[in-house]
């Protein structure tokens, strides 16, 4: 297998992430990882779903969703088929539950945070690049609350990023684009914390099943994914 | 922690599978997994959805329902709500692919077997419930078919069942009920073959994140949970 | 015509009313017709529609559903189409009215009982098979207010059940099955109270149109088969 | 109770059936019954639904709808809402179903007629006065198949005709307007054809059941009401 | 170009207008516009949309919609098809800010005037017949809340009326029926008051563009058009 | 008024176009109008709506949404709302409209060219912006077609562009922004071709009524805006 960007079957592809992105949201980034490109914005309201009401803590919660044209073929648009797929649904509830992960709502006060990331280019790993990017447009709604005085300490208890792996024959691979993606035998996404607390494992076998052997080799694979793109969240967060 | 029918933390619950359950389907199973009762069937259709005409294959595919009055407090009804939630669509994906994992479709000839897994009383599990009791209504199918000659020999390669595991204060927990899945830090669910195959891991830290060695202590854990629900269905498929 | 369960034109099926028969819903019934089979569950919830806010009475309403396995021929599940159709729409209106036509709402207080029934075998007669027992299943958990001295007399001032009947080539015909009531003329469903009051008479004529005499004896037969429907209930409401 | 427009118990409302009301549709009608108005049009197309195609018969189905303004307060617009509520599907699948009984579909070839029933004014009574004036736009419409020799004879073999009726303390009332409606006991639509056939009969207590003596009275008051409908519709079509 | 009742090119349809056409809303008209006819009705409610709330002024909107029959061809139904189409939304917005633009919503109070358009006949120019026949059903509602009492002075500040223009073939033409409307290169529809403010001019070109001297031509006569329509509202307006 | 970017009443914001922005669509754009900012694209597929079957022409469709994060505050997402605005309807259909009007569909062949407009940033001007970048993104479709031989010439016959002008306090003013179209009496939607020809003009009043001479200003001062958006679109489209 040739791999995109002359990677070795360790290497994470090329990642760029944009803060400040668009100018109305709270928290705006694009995240690049190779050719997959997100649009992550985080959006504050002063007030939560009717489920938390008067319980003195916040809530967060993500949607997701691609642009017709981000496509190899192009994709109907969801707004106009009336409803959401099931991969969608799938993919925003695993990175609402992501980022609560490392966010401690008490912490936030009676508000929301709401995250939005939309897929303008899609190569594979759209959901686990929108974890990632997803975080450092949170980390700046949150800075805002501060700089604002609205909160005086940061909910965010720990850096929070995910990636794909997987198997080709016999082979574990990082962080898969869309034709990688294809051929293998297995993917898996992994979600872990700055301090490599897992958060989410979601491993599927496509084709035949995996053992536990593979599963290991995976996840080794993951946290060294993973360390390097809190590395690149932590430089973007650095500038200004 | 007291576990519900005096269960030590490695015990699963008692299981009961009910083949024939209902006449019409080709395939019908009641599966009783302590007080989490799902109808699984399994239905054949001679025809293949659009992508897949003429590619000499067949299709599986999984829908999952709960009844209202099967939960603690009465769930709305999807049909009246007019769309599916999130959670609803997440399971049937899981559902279908799980069992795909085991049926080699090239051998299932043009016909799709649609899976139902309807949920008549929930306490914790029911998802994996639906997978190890719609393996056992798929069964039941694919015996018609080869009954009435319509295919030679099995397309189905192995078992597969599923089951969920959590960390409950430092402690593994096999087979969650209700209460427990509520009270647990983290929430995995797996699906095996018969070969001890991995066809489905997915792990969910509920609050903090849990490291590789807890992973790996729920994945034994879980190894052998399947390892005896495989027997149990072994055993309700050698009765006629 | 040669009737399943060896019946004469005048004899119902063989009915079974199992309560308890799950343990969430206030009131959890398995009726089962013949090869019909219908699971009633009734929940008990403490606020009232908008509409009714500060009358000081409660309000019953009804849900029906069929599980897509139930049926000859696999039906699509409403939920994934995303509506109900206009049959469980009639349905579910229909049992809704039976039920109170029998309840004293003002005796309720200000809560709203929830009946759903959902049918996991079709056979015919799933309509008047889930007012039947849907019947009991409310009746449990009005008992069950009682119990918590939430209420203190009963608002049910009379026993409902349902029955079809047809006409097969002159001759009347109780309780058709699914076969039977493909083949007859008209096909009629009746709801009685305990007292032979008429709570719904609807009677359609599928092919030619019946006339005042085929009427009369339609809904004598149907007279009978409800009070030995009201005896089973009675019967099955008398052991704890 | 004293009655609109000076009417004993047994006394209809004035009735206008106004043909060619409008000019697109191959049968259109005003019918009035009272202060009920209904715009009834008949639309043929050349094409039957899939599970017809090739059975040389036609079909013929229903929708009915009420214009937001036609109520006392105004009702939602159902197009809006994005669905139709119980209560329309239940009255469409009513008419439907009346108007088939009277209409031979082989002899209408591959082809369907299509109903639409629009209430512009309700005053009671909107589903019987939308089955009476259906059926004259539906003969207009058949009338133009034969003028076009698109047919030879007509697939129509008798007049069909409805009419509610209702017990009021005790007396049976024919054909109530809205408020008489409201204050009734039991309300039942009867739907007949000219040779006295019972198509459908369709009675609900609201309030306290009924009895036999009861319906027998009510449905003796129907027939009468539905000879004089027919005689108005054979009078309409009598002129050109 | 022969047009329909022999008119010039700048000549209208006659036109008709029916107040009190319906009895329950608040205003009420039957507008005919040669073969075009709409039920325009004006209903009063006494609250606005929450997003007015407290705001001391009131709301007009308005709904538009298209018997089934009232077309050449069938039209499918937007309440059974579950949604409204582009096209009606469009045309419903349009009626709403037209009639907005007289009224002053702080003279109303704190209630909302809803605005439904029903096209029974269609041959052209509904959406303009809609505003011109919706303004007379405002005013009578208007005359209602004065008459009651409930406002002292008109909120109304000028009439409004709306109509459409072409160009067929270099020569522009005013008011196109349907036949007209499929065979001219540009469609323009103009709203404009009393005082001949133009509130909406939507110009399209169907086929190619028109340039500025046309644009001209064609305003100059929708303003002699609209000066014609609002003598006819003030006609309609002084009889009672 | 003091206008963004220093403007005088007549100045157009700054504008940036980039062709292939993404890499998968047939022809893919994101223009900026000063803070504007929407990534139009072009997708082709080598077939045509069933209505268009067999007529030897290709079809264009346009579809618009905007992105949540992309406005002030945070527009509700419309996939997961399960409907279009009836404002993006509007838009929609109008791209459309728009660039069919310099399309010549009969020398497309059949096949369908889909535009989508996804706004990312909003500051008014977001359907004029779509449809200035849209022509560009068409152009690098069709440009496509040519090389790869699937057609010889192109079937676009002109440029088209389009620009927002408003009415401020009796002074016309040129690509209003969103606080500027806040504080317009009207707002008017221009679109032209290169040949000064009038495709659309949308002109409505907020608040009080415009005269004919103020429709005069503003034409003309949106004649020359178009004549700098095409200008513009031809030196994007010089650069390869």
């Amino acid at each position: 297998m040739i791999r995109s960007h002359q990677r070795t079957p360790v290497q994470i592809r090329p990642v760029r992430i944009t803060r400040h992105y668009t100018k109305h949201a709270d928290g705006s980034v694009l995240i690049e990882c190779g050719d997959t490109k997100v649009i992550c914005t985080a959006s504050i309201s002063e007030q939560v779903p009717p489920f938390l009401k008067g319980r003195a803590q916040g809530w967060l919660t993500a949607e997701y969703g691609m642009l017709p044209g981000s496509t190899n073929t192009r994709m109907q648009r969801e707004a106009a088929k009336g409803k959401q797929s099931g991969r969608t649904m799938e993919i925003q509830r695993l990175i609402g539950r992501s980022l609560r992960a490392v966010v401690d709502l008490t912490k936030l006060g009676e508000r929301t945070i709401q995250i939005d990331c939309d897929v303008i280019q899609a190569d594979g790993g759209t959901r686990t690049a929108s974890i990632t990017g997803a975080f450092v447009a949170l980390h700046d709604a949150i800075e805002k609350l501060i700089y604002q005085q609205l909160i005086e300490t940061t909910p965010i208890n720990d850096h929070v990023a995910a990636i794909s792996v997987g198997m080709h024959q016999g082979v574990p691979v990082l962080d898969l684009d869309y034709v990688e993606d294809s051929s293998c035998d297995t993917d898996m996404n992994v979600v872990m914390t700055g301090n490599l607390g897992i958060v989410e494992v979601q491993g599927t076998a496509e084709g035949s099943a995996f053992n536990r052997k593979e599963l290991d080799m995976m996840l080794d694979m993951a946290q060294q994914g993973i360390q390097e793109l809190i590395a690149l969240q932590k430089k973007a967060l650095m500038t200004e």
